[in-house]
């Protein structure tokens, strides 16, 4: 149904189809925020042409470990998703891959690219820029938007370590969903637009964002702002047109992907014995109240998702709705019923 | 004088001579808990035979972008420099330098060595792992270090950006700070030894550190505790022998360094033309009460650097009479009066 949609907006099949695996896969990982509730404003976006339908991406520049594409403005998830196999491919015959991507969109989890590296038993790390939400430490005005890191390593004897984080102090989902349940937030996650500290949600949202821990979650945004935008010349931080209710400017994200083969260090049966052994120890643990054991990044995820696989995603009757509307207009105008 | 100290010990001059200044750029940037009063236990371990007085690397491995190196147990400021002077070179020639240092001890301060990759020209990276002091997310013991991660990046028309941040939730030294004025600390800082949260400054020295946002600053030591350990047959984690009050067993430390040349990716021009306004826009931005404005990483340490330089490195009693003591005893042993 979803791929169906997207191939109703003038999005080539396979790209279709990828897009729909990223958004049910970040279902299944229980990322919900970036799962098929991002489907209507792709959509709209692409029926505004403000992204292309058929994505693209032209090299720029290349050398035997690096390359900075330009996606021409597509999808951000098929332009994310060729950077990172460019990248895994260089890492695979130079040892490591760097690729740097602009012209770009909303690429929803980083995740997904640093997981394509590990099962191809490399070190993979991404960040992306953001629209601005959040203010760099010692501002009062948003500048960084919450500016994500990913990384991901292969693991022979158990699902992959995959994590992947905001450098602002919480999600904005957590204030999002602390305002509807009329719950106050604590004093540190963001602030009012006057640039005062609040335990109002609402007026949080109104405001700005923090970073993790003030100088620390701060300088990890500059990083992913550099990275990002500066080495691949896309806009940076408040240049960088909002996702939602911008029905005029096209958004030119940047990106930034690295794999990197742990054989230019150590045998691949050394490292994954060491991994094995230090993911054993850390798992075992004993665990403060209130968590039942010690997880890896990305485990819980992984638990999540074959859970979902059986049991099927819980999806709410707002995005649902959305999904059936949606289908009923575009996948029927490809004749596609999927 | 502290040049001094370590030829005293064997040292040889040059290595002596680094160390040195190593140890006095971290007190001029403010650092005082990587500087001269380190002296002390490096001094200790060599004459214990725990830290090798000369320096060797061995270069275990190498490809164009990479090299895995041993330090031979030697001092860690040399095996991190010539670790990083290794990145640079391979930047410098290939786009990119990898290497990871093992049989390496106690390294100072990160931001040296990402500076020496922006003086370069390059963009820096390095992670260190630590003996245990932090919980993994969701655990009550100690497992990694403070696990700390730096980045430099060059600019034209002002100081370079150097960032360095432990992955804990605050420095060590703050909760020392607290426990010497019988301040109490906030929730969220450390844990008693049995697992509860405390706000006495005492009892979390004795008990263990909290990773920086729960999950987001665990998962980050243990990307930082792969690169510096996993991937360099280093020990890992509790494996790791403490720095301190630990006569019988060498360290042994890893370490990961990266150095990246952004004209993979733009001119030299763009880029730093794009970096000197994101620079701009950022420390122009409205200032929280509270902060006289905006500053980058690395911007205070320049300042105080600058300050210093002019007005002296204020030393406490305690350090400067170690260091007199030492300087007596060692430094006349080699008839040098520095």
């Amino acid at each position: 149904m979803v791929e169906g949609i997207f191939t109703g907006c003038q999005v080539p099949d396979e790209q279709a189809g990828l897009i729909a695996d990223h958004l049910v896969q970040a279902n299944l990982r229980g990322v919900d925020s970036h799962g098929v509730s991002r489907v209507g404003v792709y959509v709209d976006r692409i029926e505004q042409s403000l992204v292309s339908a058929r994505t693209a991406l032209e090299t720029v520049h290349e050398t035997p470990v690096s390359a900075l594409v330009d996606g021409g403005n597509g999808s951000g998830i098929v332009v994310a998703e060729r950077a990172m196999r460019l990248a895994v491919s260089k890492a695979l015959d130079a040892g490591v891959g760097l690729v740097s991507a602009r012209g770009s969109n909303h690429c929803g989890m980083l995740a997904y690219y640093t997981a394509m590296a590990a099962r191809a038993g490399l070190i993979g790390f991404a960040v992306t820029s953001a629209p601005p939400t959040m203010a760099p430490w010692g501002a009062r005005t948003p500048f960084f938007g919450t500016n994500p890191l990913s990384y991901a390593i292969p693991m022979a004897e158990r699902d992959d370590i995959v994590f992947d984080m905001a450098t602002s102090q919480v999600a904005r989902g957590k204030i999002i969903l602390a305002a509807k349940e009329g719950r106050n937030i604590p004093v540190g996650w963001a602030l009012t637009t006057d640039g005062q500290q609040t335990e109002d949600a609402d007026a949080a949202l109104d405001g700005v964002m923090l970073p993790l821990g003030g100088p620390k979650g701060s300088g990890l945004a500059l990083l992913v702002e550099t990275l990002s935008s500066a080495l691949s010349a896309a806009p940076f931080g408040p240049h960088i047109p909002p996702l939602y209710h911008n029905p005029d400017h096209t958004q030119q994200l940047g990106h930034f992907f690295m794999a990197l083969r742990p054989d230019l260090f150590r045998s691949p049966s050394e490292f994954a014995a060491t991994m094995t052994q230090l993911a054993g120890e850390i798992t075992a643990l004993p665990a403060l109240p209130g968590h039942d054991r010690v997880y890896l990044p990305g485990e819980i995820e992984a638990r999540t998702a074959r859970d979902r696989v059986e049991h099927g995603i819980p999806i709410s009757q707002e995005v649902r709705d959305e999904l059936i509307r949606l289908s009923g207009r575009l996948d029927a105008a490809t004749g596609n019923s999927r």
